[in-house]
């Protein structure tokens, strides 16, 4: 890392980091993804707006950034020894009302991905690849174990599964993904597409 | 079927109301659901706006079934003998480019859906209800046939699946949902998470 770099980064501390991204989720919440501007975040955190976007570029990338820090650590904490306890530990993580919370949140944002393309080459960028990568690593473990077969064809898939229980939960049954739901899910379509025994 | 019912129907020729479906399709992919009005319909289709009322209820009603019917046949229709021919045989309906003009109408309305309570009523009711209907009648000839168990858990989330590989597909990876996408997918997921084999 340059000097610079080192300096410019060190303008925020962590705890006002974590600070800054909660207003921003406060915020989101409040007013969704569109109504939120600079200005409010800089005034609710009483910074300056030069801070946030030094910091952060934009709205795009400050928004998918206070929503991975929000998230409960990295999945590639989990390791359990098997890839069914380690993908049930994953829903553990979150309890069911957390989870509502966030889904509400990330429902509204997924509209809002819709409308603005720097929305979402920042939830790509700074979300869905690093979960995505964590969650390859997850896999690979159980094919290291041999518990997946390497060239399962399921394996590049695994998002569209996980993502379309969440949306499908939530769009067309209307209903928050409990821990319930993500677990029978789990052990009915993934496990089983990924060749992995469940009973 | 009361007279009235049969007189009130009547009003209305199988060719104008597919007539008024193709129009009601062409002013949602021109403006959107929430800018298109039952006038705007009406004045396209020189039909009264009472006509369109009484056969229709509202927008939503409307809308839905137009979406309906634009649907090429029944799934049911379709019997190959196997559930793989069968589901693929469902993606071929629609060739690539009907396919990715509707996913784009579709995402759009996805959006709707957030936003009217009463679009993703009508939805349910006239569409997802239908469709799942008829792909239980699919599921359950395989069943039948000894190629599914009918305890297998995966049987209550068909449509979370597929709808998961369309989501995913145009909002993540904002590609088209290509058939050659859809026979992979149902051969890496569906069919192994119902327990069929695809080798």
């Amino acid at each position: 890392m340059t000097e610079t770099a080192t300096a410019r980064r060190s303008r925020i501390t962590p705890e006002r980091e974590a600070e800054l991204y909660a207003a921003v989720l406060d915020l989101l919440r409040e007013v969704g993804y569109d109504a939120l501007t600079m200005d409010a975040v800089a005034t609710r955190t009483r910074s300056s707006k030069a801070t946030l976007y030094r910091q952060w570029g934009g709205k795009a990338e400050l928004v998918a950034k206070a929503i991975r820090f929000n998230k409960p650590g990295s999945i590639t904490d989990v390791d359990t020894g098997s890839l069914r306890g380690d993908l049930h530990a994953l829903v553990q993580r979150e309890d069911d009302c957390a989870m509502e919370q966030n889904s509400a949140l990330m429902r509204g944002l997924f509209m809002a991905v819709h409308m603005n393309p720097e929305l979402l080459q920042a939830f790509r960028e700074f979300l869905v690849d690093p979960e995505m990568a964590d969650f390859q690593r997850v896999i690979q473990r159980a094919v290291d174990r041999g518990e997946v077969r390497a060239d399962n064809p399921a394996i590049e898939y695994v998002v569209h599964m996980m993502l379309g229980a969440f949306a499908t939960r939530t769009l067309l049954d209307e209903l928050p993904p409990t821990q319930e739901f993500l677990r029978s899910y789990i052990d009915a379509v993934i496990l089983p597409a990924l060749g992995v025994r469940t009973v």
